[in-house]
């Protein structure tokens, strides 16, 4: 496909190679936890873009609702992408149908819950629930972690195909903790104990006074299609019953799913 | 628009005035509740987009992870955008602030229970919290309702700015029950009467069994930037023992966003 003289001249400003759509992406790709709340320059800057090219891209991302122009000038993500984030069937659909369960769990254990999906090499959370105050981890919805530091992510490496587990060991493991689990020899046992026994205890990988417990959900078809945790303070953990919590949510939710069908949860 | 066998530039085959980015979003704007997996060529026929078009679109849009292909071959929409919801000023990071009070308020009071902010003339549910089986009502996050119809959109709509209140009043207003407040006098008196009591009561306006109460929650600046509601049936509805609660909850949800000052609440 050749590039002429027939693209908007805007284009020839962008780094080589980039596509139109690569750019709208990068408007977007400029805002992360660090910043978001973004001015037209530093959007520019932080996507690479000519300060024309952004102000124009920004412009229809504002009219399409993906961003919103707060009273200060600044730019910050927009409802519009929450509303079709709601649509994602890997995300807020899953949460959607696994909140109420998820709730009681949460009421029930007083841990922080989470639910995650496996994203690659990493996990990503599609719902957290907080308890106040205690346990100072701060997992939010749309949080990625690597596989294997945390519950869910033990649970989702151990049911993933071998390529995935291949490419994970393979790779430097980071630590975060005294106590993550970085050799990977010792994490293939893990795995292999988690496929066994169907469910993941760990503790301290991520902050040290804490324990997790987490479980598989099954999709339809039967496959690992999410994971869901309780962390709670090492000390008063008692993860027999959690365990045992955790698998009567996370049935509770895999009939919610086949009776929701359609739902992909691939 | 002529399709001829010149494939290449695909954007002189979009429909004319279409931008690269206006594409771009017509892609991701052929999602919705009733489409939330698409094969190619409905995604093509959706956003009125030539198939090669979509094609490349699609990938790039895959690759972004704002997409994400299923089983089946059919698209949907990806985690990506879950992330970049998430970082929301007025979507989920005030849902993360508020998450603790409503789990409370949902639990406490056995309702329904939204977070809503008003985009345009609806509101928009940040996040919905729904009793189990109880109160037939689909409320999901990202959902949006005309602001005259729900106890969220009636406290948003009774602080809105004139213009807002003026152009709501003056469009048609949808009924969905015998109950449903339409007359725009009537209406008019019911906003002043939010604004004098702090509170908005109604009952079956968008299910007749139904009571909703709902109040405001105040930004830093002072400023009504979301409002909360508890739906419960009416027959067991005491609404000033709601109105109790959820004002202690609205309160508790300002302080938490004064305390994550740098929040746009705007």
């Amino acid at each position: 496909m050749t590039t002429t003289t027939a693209e908007p001249p805007t284009d020839s400003l962008a780094p080589a190679g980039r596509t139109a759509a690569g750019r709208v992406l990068a408007v977007l790709g400029a805002f992360d936890y660090q910043h978001r709340l973004l001015s037209l320059s530093e959007i520019a800057r932080r996507g690479e873009l000519t300060l024309p090219t952004a102000h124009r891209l920004v412009a229809e991302l504002v009219s399409f609702g993906a961003l919103e122009r707060g009273h200060d000038g600044r730019y910050g993500v927009g409802l519009r992408l929450l509303e079709l984030s709601a649509l994602a069937p890997r995300g807020l659909q899953l949460r959607e149908i696994a909140f109420p369960f998820l709730s009681h769990l949460h009421r029930t254990t007083g841990g922080n819950v989470h639910l995650g999906v496996r994203d690659g090499s990493e996990v990503v959370y599609v719902d957290t629930m907080r308890s106040r105050l205690r346990h100072p981890i701060t997992s939010r919805v749309g949080d990625r972690w690597p596989l294997h530091a945390t519950g869910t992510g033990l649970v989702l490496l151990a049911h993933a195909g071998q390529d995935v587990q291949d490419e994970v060991l393979s790779a430097p493991l980071e630590r975060f903790t005294p106590k993550t689990v970085v050799d990977p020899g010792e994490l293939r046992r893990i795995l292999t104990q988690i496929r066994r026994t169907g469910v993941a205890v760990a503790h301290g990988q991520i902050t040290l006074p804490n324990t997790v417990v987490a479980v598989p959900v099954l999709a339809i078809s039967g496959e690992v299609t999410a994971a869901i945790s309780v962390v709670v303070e090492s000390e008063r953990a008692r993860p027999r019953e959690l365990e045992i919590a955790l698998r009567e949510v996370s049935r509770a939710i895999s009939r919610s799913l086949k009776a929701a069908n359609g739902v992909h949860t691939g």
